[in-house]
């Protein structure tokens, strides 16, 4: 692999900058506190193309006019374990903590909260909302709906997002399990990746524009799609289908938010879709008081001697044996919180070009 | 594919036959014709492996003691919106759906309802319990944990189990999209197909003993484990996973049932787990009243509306292009309805020695 040119940030100067940034556009200083730690949090858990490098495009968007700075993020409909609501066209960064806050509220009150978002933008990454349960003690959920990029299987066009999940379980002396994965077989930035390096992809990642399965990643990107997880029907593609689709519906049917290829793209180059269907994009969110269902301390140390006995599985030849969910997250998150953030250099020319417009500086 | 010997029954009658044998035990009548039911919908939906050829193995479980007949489930914690119920070891296919009809009626009456189960046994189709639900204009989710075949990535050896999850959403006019499906890459009766003549299988299917991808359905069988959905670390090994592990977690440690490799078998010539870490399989129920987060018609013209676009999705080559998720099941479902149920000749003579050995007739 060659080696790319970085520089490296320390994360509060990230944060810092992000938070000058946002507030510049009248986002109220709380809000755009939280949104800048929710994208140094992907970029301090190695997800980087969550995270600072985002912020170009949330800028661009805020700067058209097409996000609201100062949303007024509202129930529309409610029960005791449940809300939908409306996020009067925010951030996503903005709009995914309160709507999160309100699911952890109401498992508070009557064991499990669910709420639906409609009317919101790009939320950041999934694994945020659940590691902010897992202080509550509590099992959260987090999903959203995302601009079309993949194709279902045995379809020749991108219909659904990359639509991720995330959960996560806490441990008592061991670290939490935590799960977020996009429904693809791959992430779009190894394809880019790939793109830029001249390389094939793997076969199972990629269709062209016509259909037919490739290993190109210009065709891939030239009107080509990505494929669900399982890639094809063989290996079970319509598997990663349908949880592409179940996330989608409870993002964008049930909350009011478009859905499926009509979801809004977060970009500003890309076109806007054929038609309308809801309101923005669609996120989804659970939480589930532990104690609501068993001892809490008995549930930790269920999942310590469940993360301990999978830790012991044999090893596959020519591995280190099985991770669990949320290590190579973790591992990172260590490394970049004391040795800073490393940043390609088309993202720090991105910071640098904002800078300057702006007059906030960052260099 | 070579011709398989079969023999076609109407569904009335395997049903009929079913209701009996587990009467034969002092299954209560209500209860049996329940257990029999969600045996034939699998039947009818074209899974044939979770249908009436498991009669066999509930039967010998049933007549060796290890099952519990006249199980009283009970909730041993709970909420308004969830409950831990303990299932006495009863039947799976008994607890599920007083399980189940715990979720839907705190639905009822708090929006949601969330109950995880330990104490039980293997449930038939995940499908069923979210079919329940779309009768009471809910949205069902169902998972089960299940006994060990399936190898975490980079793992040499089973740990975790096929582990289904199941979620089903309403159509206005269109039929509902029903999703039920196993975490693994491939089904296991896919393997043994392949074994019984001599195949090989697709590469991402398995593992043999030793941990390396193998191709040989006996090597799997012999020792070797299934892979998660996904396959290999490069096409998304690691998602299906971690999917395994969630549905494992809410059934198992959030219940206080096995986990993971300490599963109990549901088979009767399987070696019981080395440990145990909990009291029988468990499941995980959620139920959602639709109309807590929107109205309940709007959402079902969406559904249709989100079916029809994805029928019209332009189709990749030499396919008919995708499918909507259930639309295999339902279509097999019309069929053997007015046709009956094909059963492979191993099972008819299961069915067969059930019927001298219990003196209720079959043939």
């Amino acid at each position: 692999m060659p080696e790319v040119e970085t520089r490296t940030y320390p994360v509060e100067q990230l944060v810092e900058f992000a938070v000058r940034v946002l507030e510049s556009f009248a986002v109220p200083h709380d809000d755009a506190v939280e949104a800048a730690d929710i994208l140094a949090l992907a970029d301090l858990r190695g997800i980087d193309s969550h995270g600072i490098a985002r912020l170009n495009a949330y800028y661009g968007l805020l700067r058209e006019g097409r996000i609201n700075p100062k949303a007024d993020v509202s129930i529309v409909r409610e029960t005791p374990s449940t809300a939908t609501v409306d996020g009067d066209n925010g951030l996503g960064l903005v709009v995914g903590p309160k709507a999160n806050r309100i699911a952890m509220d109401k498992a508070d009150e009557v064991g499990t909260g669910w709420v639906t978002v409609r009317n919101t933008n790009h939320f950041g990454i999934a694994g945020y909302y659940v590691i902010e349960a897992l202080a509550r003690d509590q099992i959260g959920w987090a999903m959203t709906n995302t601009s079309r990029i993949m194709a279902p299987l045995w379809g020749a066009e991108r219909m659904l997002g990359t639509n991720p999940i995330a959960i996560a379980f806490p441990g008592l002396k061991e670290p939490p399990i935590v799960i977020d994965m996009a429904t693809t077989s791959a992430a779009f930035g190894k394809i880019e990746m790939a793109q830029r390096r001249n390389e094939n992809v793997p076969d199972g990642w990629a269709i062209d524009r016509e259909g037919r399965p490739s290993i190109d990643p210009d065709a891939m990107v030239d009107g080509g799609a990505m494929l669900p997880l399982g890639s094809d029907r063989e290996r079970g593609g319509h598997k990663g289908y349908c949880l592409a689709a179940m996330i989608d519906i409870l993002s964008g049917p049930l909350s009011g938010a478009n859905w499926g290829p009509f979801t809004p793209s977060f970009a500003l180059n890309h076109p806007d879709p054929v038609r309308r269907v809801g309101k923005g994009i669609g996120h989804f969110f659970g939480a589930m008081r532990i104690d609501a269902f068993i001892d809490l301390e008995e549930f930790k140390r269920q999942i310590d001697d469940w993360i301990q006995t999978f830790r012991n599985t044999r090893p596959a030849p020519e591995t280190d044996g099985p991770l669990i969910p949320g290590d190579p997250e973790r591992e990172s998150e260590a490394v970049r919180r004391s040795h800073g953030i490393p940043l390609v250099m088309p993202v720090v020319d991105d910071l640098r070009d904002i800078a300057t417009e702006s007059g906030i500086p960052f260099d």
